[in-house]
């Protein structure tokens, strides 16, 4: 592992199409899909055996910054020496161009740091694949190294099985071979779009066809010299930006004008500097219900059922409860997606439609294209119960350590009983100790804080009373997340 | 309005092919499926034009029995001189037979306490039906009540107008009309079972099959004799109840013998005493998810949608959401139907397969089979909100004026915060008036009861813990409502 060497997991996508499991503001890449690990560390683990630990970093939405710290910390503490966490975090999303610029320019600035004259190599990955073979993964890896050394930027195929048109491919030069500095390199003619069902089962037939496993490894300067060449915008936008290597965040105003586009419009289709390193291993994609059953267990009706399920005659579908029963009768072909607020039904060739979906509740602001009704929060996370004329119930779960900010509300009241563990709780200016079963008010205006100093989690029922119930509705003094 | 002739209401099947809007404890006929009133009202409400309310009454399982009596309390405050509630309960179903002797019983016994040697006339139908015009339905029971005079078996027969295999058919004898005593009723060759697809395609072709609407005129005598015939066994053991016209109950031992058998397999596809008048109006059988579907207004597609949906491109399907979002795409022919804690994904040919699930759940000693998780009791309902390691934590909704029963448990406390409405509060020997906002703790083994003495409704957030948190954990002291 060379010290030049740097890995980014680019985590700040928004997983729209694995609605309704996925949201914005928690979406697929955060979420354990298969196995002990989330996506986004498995990601991480993956990276750790070919790069030095500290020179892992990821780029997300400013939004999932305290949900990334906390599976970036969890790994560190499992796989590496204990380090900084390296979290550069977007204002919004804009694709994977910004993204990489933005990791290569805070990348030059841990190298100017350093006191480094050296070109960094850069892998690139995306946060939401399965991989199997880690082993494979990494002499893929050390071959892309050594054709970015030697100025390609190095893209990673994997050979069709199928037809799918919910993946862009890589054509080869009739597969040949860039033999000078590598043993499996490919030649690339042309990145080619996600295509239809016609002309991805042509892609099949010929052999010069490869799925864009979305990685790549470059050295920087490279990089910066192609995105210069065909988007000069985002080059002039991340130069002016105000990187810190301390906290990596960028001046929002810029942002506003930053073009919206992914490194495979902007480079890939492009440029000239190719090179295409073949996966030997299985790679997939969860990129939309469809691929999620592709990569499942399924039973000899062609069904996967997760959760509570009780199915009649169904087949080649996907039923997936994450919370109350669902009875199925006689499907065929159909996704069924369960979450605590919100079902999806959905005819399985129409898969990818479930963007469209998401983008109509968007627009029509609805909560569930947005959050789950469990919240994530830098302390735990929450979850309404119910609501009604004038009151509000939560669930609150609080990590072992961690504290609420500070705070007082201007429109409600608030009750609290504890249900699971032990809570300290700061009430004007005095200090309480709330044993399991104990309760407690808070009043209108009045500064108060939920801590849990001790080694269990933390569990409270919290009633709020007021005729204006809003998350908005808080003024916050002191908070351990900086959030003041 | 001759004061020997009745009514009866039979109320008391579990609505399961309606699964899971009907629960076994809150069944289809208990709901409003379409108008201000539940099915069971609707019933109540077409024969207080043609029977003395007096003389109206309901047969229903036990456990159905607040239930009934408040939503004939409603009806009976509406549209009659207040009146007693005249509810018969079984201690199980068992299938229409078995209830219609028992009314006839109960009906000969009120007879004689009114000191009347008239033989009654008894009207039964089913509570799951939508009739489409008062006057028509009355016009067809008055044809009934002369035809049972002259000592027929009524039925009433609908024109099929399509193949329907959910339903049984009458076949008469050649359309033949019986002059002698009425206009339009026909003489009855025989009843059919439901038919197959096949069958009930030749049932639509021909003149001479009617839908069975299972509605009956008949004299009790008549009724009790052919009952004898052919099913003595229930006859012996309804001549053993001990009845009360009071609190109309009957010994649960002897119940548990009684064959379970529908009126149409004892009695209608053996007599030779059956006569049917045309019902001229429409008549809808709430039967099934496909009845339901058929009898709503469907969009352009073809589409049934009702509640929280968000659908893209779906056809001749019905989606009914009470609770959370629905999202649909592309879908076929499918029911979709959501509730709080359970949904049903479901081939619409298929609907008939639904009691096939029930039957599993109610096998797995499934809650959703038997409740919603909103619980009715006389004095109002609980909805669990979420339970964990120790507690549960309930809405609770008291009625005005209501009061529940004085108790204690033994395994858990319990602690109160009002939320809407104000409480009285029983704890030990004293009372707590509650505030809006105003929280209580109850503690195991302390006598309680929760009570509201005001005109508005009350509602409550109960957080329960324990070990063992069951609501059998109960011990009654005091009850308004007889369940001590």
């Amino acid at each position: 592992m060379t010290s030049n060497l740097y890995a980014v997991i680019l985590a700040g996508g928004s997983g729209t199409r694995l609605w309704p499991l996925s949201r914005e503001l928690h979406p697929k890449q955060l979420m354990k899909i298969e196995g002990d690990y989330t996506l986004f560390q498995s990601a991480f683990i993956r990276l750790v055996n070919n790069v030095d630990d500290k020179n892992i970093l990821s780029v997300t939405n400013v939004k999932l910054e305290s949900q990334v710290k906390t599976q970036l910390a969890e790994m560190q503490e499992k796989f590496c020496r204990k380090s900084n966490y390296r979290v550069i975090t977007e204002p919004e999303g804009k694709g994977t161009a910004p993204a990489i610029a933005l990791a290569i320019k805070y990348i030059e600035k841990l190298q100017k740091d350093k006191k480094s004259n050296e070109d960094p190599i850069i892998v690139a990955v995306p946060s939401d694949n399965l991989i199997s073979d880690n082993k494979l993964f990494g002499k893929a890896i050390a071959e892309g190294v050594k054709l970015a050394e030697q100025n390609y930027i190095v893209t990673f195929g994997v050979k069709p099985d199928r037809a799918d048109t919910g993946l862009g491919y890589i054509k080869t030069k009739n597969n040949k071979k860039i033999k000078d500095v590598s043993e499996s390199a490919l030649k690339v003619e042309t990145f080619v779009e996600k295509p239809d069902k016609e002309t991805a089962q042509e892609f099949l037939q010929s052999d010069k066809f490869y799925w864009n496993s979305g990685m790549f490894v470059f050295k920087a300067s490279v990089m910066m010299a192609e995105l210069k060449k065909y988007e000069p915008d985002i080059v002039r936008i991340v130069k002016n930006a105000e990187i810190s290597s301390q906290t990596p965040t960028i001046p929002y105003l810029d942002f506003e004008e930053m073009p919206e586009i992914s490194i495979d419009y902007a480079v890939m289709e492009n440029s000239k500097k190719l090179a295409m390193v073949p996966l030997e291993c299985e790679w997939k994609d969860v990129g939309s219900w469809e691929a999620v059953y592709d990569i499942s267990e399924r039973d000899e009706n062609g069904n996967y059922i997760m959760g509570n399920v009780v199915d009649l005659d169904s087949k080649d579908s996907m039923i997936y409860s994450t919370s109350k029963l669902i009875t199925t009768i006689g499907l065929n072909n159909v996704v069924v997606v369960e979450t605590e607020d919100a079902v999806l039904v959905c005819d399985r060739d129409r898969s990818q439609d479930v963007k469209k979906i998401v983008n109509h509740l968007k627009e029509r602001h609805d909560a569930t294209q947005l959050t789950h009704k469990t919240v994530y929060r830098p302390w735990g996370y929450y979850t309404v119960l119910n609501e009604g004329n004038g009151f509000l119930t939560k669930c609150i779960y609080v990590n072992p350590g961690a504290k609420l900010s500070v705070q007082l509300h201007h429109h409600r009241s608030e009750h609290w009983v504890v249900v699971e563990g032990k809570a300290q709780v700061l009430k004007g200016e005095e200090f309480y100790e709330l044993n399991n079963g104990d309760s407690i008010d808070i009043a209108v205006e009045e500064k108060h804080s939920l801590q849990n100093p001790y080694d269990e989690p933390l569990k409270i029922l919290e009633v709020q009373k007021g005729d204006i119930l809003d998350e908005n509705d808080i003024v916050r003094f002191e908070d351990m997340y900086g959030r003041v």
